[in-house]
């Protein structure tokens, strides 16, 4: 899995019927530092994510294993919203500090 | 899931026979302010999309998990027209407006 | 799916059972605009490609989806030879033009 | 599989339920000379591994193969905490050099 | 499937179960005119592939196809041996040349 920040969500009408009522997300990539990288993805939505979450999403068919994508075309989810994370002792993000 | 631009299809005579009738797409990926990048994949289409449609693509086993695609020889699908998306509150990209 | 020149062939003795019989041809990518890139693959041939063709090949457990590649351990199957295509209404590689 | 360095943990209360009482730990990728990069993977763990340890990891649907993981929506484990390696005959990474 | 070297293996005393008496081997991948790259794998072994071993391997789901691998949580594996292979019709590996 990687973390990713919820930086917007995608809307479509004409889709594959098994997308139907999926709430579909930006999530752009940060690397474990908490610095944002150019990378993104679109994922399906498991944990009713808002904008700006701090977020895990998992990919591959790992992401079919949710009761909002079971057999669904998605190939991104996101099944947590992160808390907080540490390296080495410290303290790298907390959802809490208002940062 | 990543976003991409229609921008040619691919004809092959000899293929497995499994791919028969299946409709494949060039797709040039953009990133999430919807640059063109330099990346590309050909995707099975399964919602009828057409030349400058921007589009959601899925890959791997996700990408069979449509009736278009169930039980086939591909590793990528457009499972969605894209009409419009979001970046931190600005519209980045809507179908109807010409653009 | 990528697409790709078939540039040669590896041949392997000791090799898993269930790999024999099937031809391991070396593709080198192509991008989208026909050139090649620095990226190449080995890929189990499906649809007896010869070298010099440009192919379709598909990956991970897709590559599994054609009968040559059934239950095998092979993570890329070439499953296409591919005719033409074109970008933004302009051809880009037509295999009977002698180019 | 890749060998990192878990360098931290995730702690996520909202999440997917399939995630409960799974750890989830942050993996820094070290290249076959140990050097550490800039690849970094959050993985489930399977072995309780701690802070510092080398460890190895799987990705994608090998990595719903361990007890702890099964059906579960995580593309990254580790299952094996690394005692050494060599390169070329010489010794890479030892545990218990103390290194 | 990717080419590479045989250049070390890697011992785990604690481990998943499921990797009870696999030889986890560590692979540097070559390109296609037989340089080595900077990246590697570490793969399980279903050919007793040794160190200096020009060796193919599957990744992902594929890797789990051989009888080495079957459910068992690896994401590559070693599953042939090469003796050679040809670009453009000249050979650039060969097994028995000494090289």
């Amino acid at each position: 899995m990687l973390i990713g920040k919820v930086v917007g969500s995608v809307v479509a009408t004409r889709k594959d019927e098994k997308l139907e009522g999926r709430k579909l997300l930006v999530v752009q990539v940060h690397n474990h530092r908490n610095e944002p990288t150019e990378q993104y993805v679109v994922a399906a939505d498991s944990v009713q994510a808002g904008i700006g979450d701090m977020v895990l999403y998992a990919t591959g068919s790992s992401a079919r294993q949710t009761h909002a994508t079971e057999n669904r075309p998605v190939d991104a989810v996101v099944m947590a919203v992160v808390d907080s994370w540490d390296l080495g002792g410290d303290n790298v993000y907390e959802k809490w500090s208002g940062r």
